[in-house]
């Protein structure tokens, strides 16, 4: 923990932001278990991608994050050259190690490094709290249409709310 | 605009998070536009609601969190008993109402008031900068799920990560 979780008269704390990437990892990571093992690198609808593609970009993005966002090291070329997993428990494997990678890194965020600028993954620019704020809005977004791959299939997903 | 929004040493300011409200809720105005009128009342995957259901969800959310973020009256007589418009052009007109009483009323936002209990609707309690992100986090949640439609639909939607 660092001086700055003790803040009160602020938007949000940097161990708030963290909870709330992390509650959302958690649910993402239930879902993944949830989904059944083959269609998990099957089932499409309209030509998009399977769920196991979604949660690859998910996991590439969160790896080079977890040190990006504190310390502007993207780790571009292996973020370019992971491959995806064959497996939902390789999958969970990676996702599990990149949410200790997120924590053990997360001391490192200074508040003044949210507002600085920074390119993720050496591409594109961004003051970095707002390049967080993309990497979980886009967990959230692929997140809800795997929801409807859900529903599609006929299984009943892990209620949204639910971040626990 | 107040004092606030010159804080540089915060994760987010006031007026940065209202502008990312924002953002999300004009991406997901052009994808209400985008979606052809018979089919965004009708069009469903696996049981789940229309977009138009889906919006008048975040429609009745987001008029009522204008007043009830900031001040802490929800309305939730009003936000129960909502009815669902029945054409686009009247979902969009309430769509740009509630923007504006977002606006208007976001200058009422103290710091403070970010880390004060509340229950939305009457009914949900949390604190509230957790409720504002629940109700971004929803939003793009359900339009997620609109993309999948609008694939499915044999459509290309609007880009995501397009919030200008």
């Amino acid at each position: 923990m660092n001086a700055t979780t003790e803040l009160t008269a602020t938007v949000i704390s940097p161990e708030e932001i963290r909870k709330h990437w992390q509650s959302h990892r958690g649910l993402t990571r239930r879902l993944i278990e949830a989904f059944p093992e083959d269609q998990f690198f099957t089932f499409s609808i309209g030509g998009m991608r399977p769920f196991s593609e979604l949660i690859a970009e998910l996991n590439r993005i969160a790896a080079s994050a977890a040190t990006g966002l504190p310390t502007g090291n993207w780790h571009s070329e292996s973020y370019a050259s992971a491959t995806t997993p064959a497996t939902k428990a390789e999958v969970l494997a990676l996702w599990d190690n990149v949410t200790t990678a997120i924590d053990s890194n997360w001391p490192l965020m200074t508040l003044e490094r949210f507002h600085e600028t920074d390119k993720a993954f050496g591409m594109y620019e961004g003051v970095v709290y707002s390049l967080l704020l993309y990497f979980i809005d886009n967990e959230i977004h692929h997140r809800g249409q795997a929801y409807v791959y859900f529903r599609a299939l006929g299984l009943e997903p892990v209620p949204f709310w639910d971040r626990n």
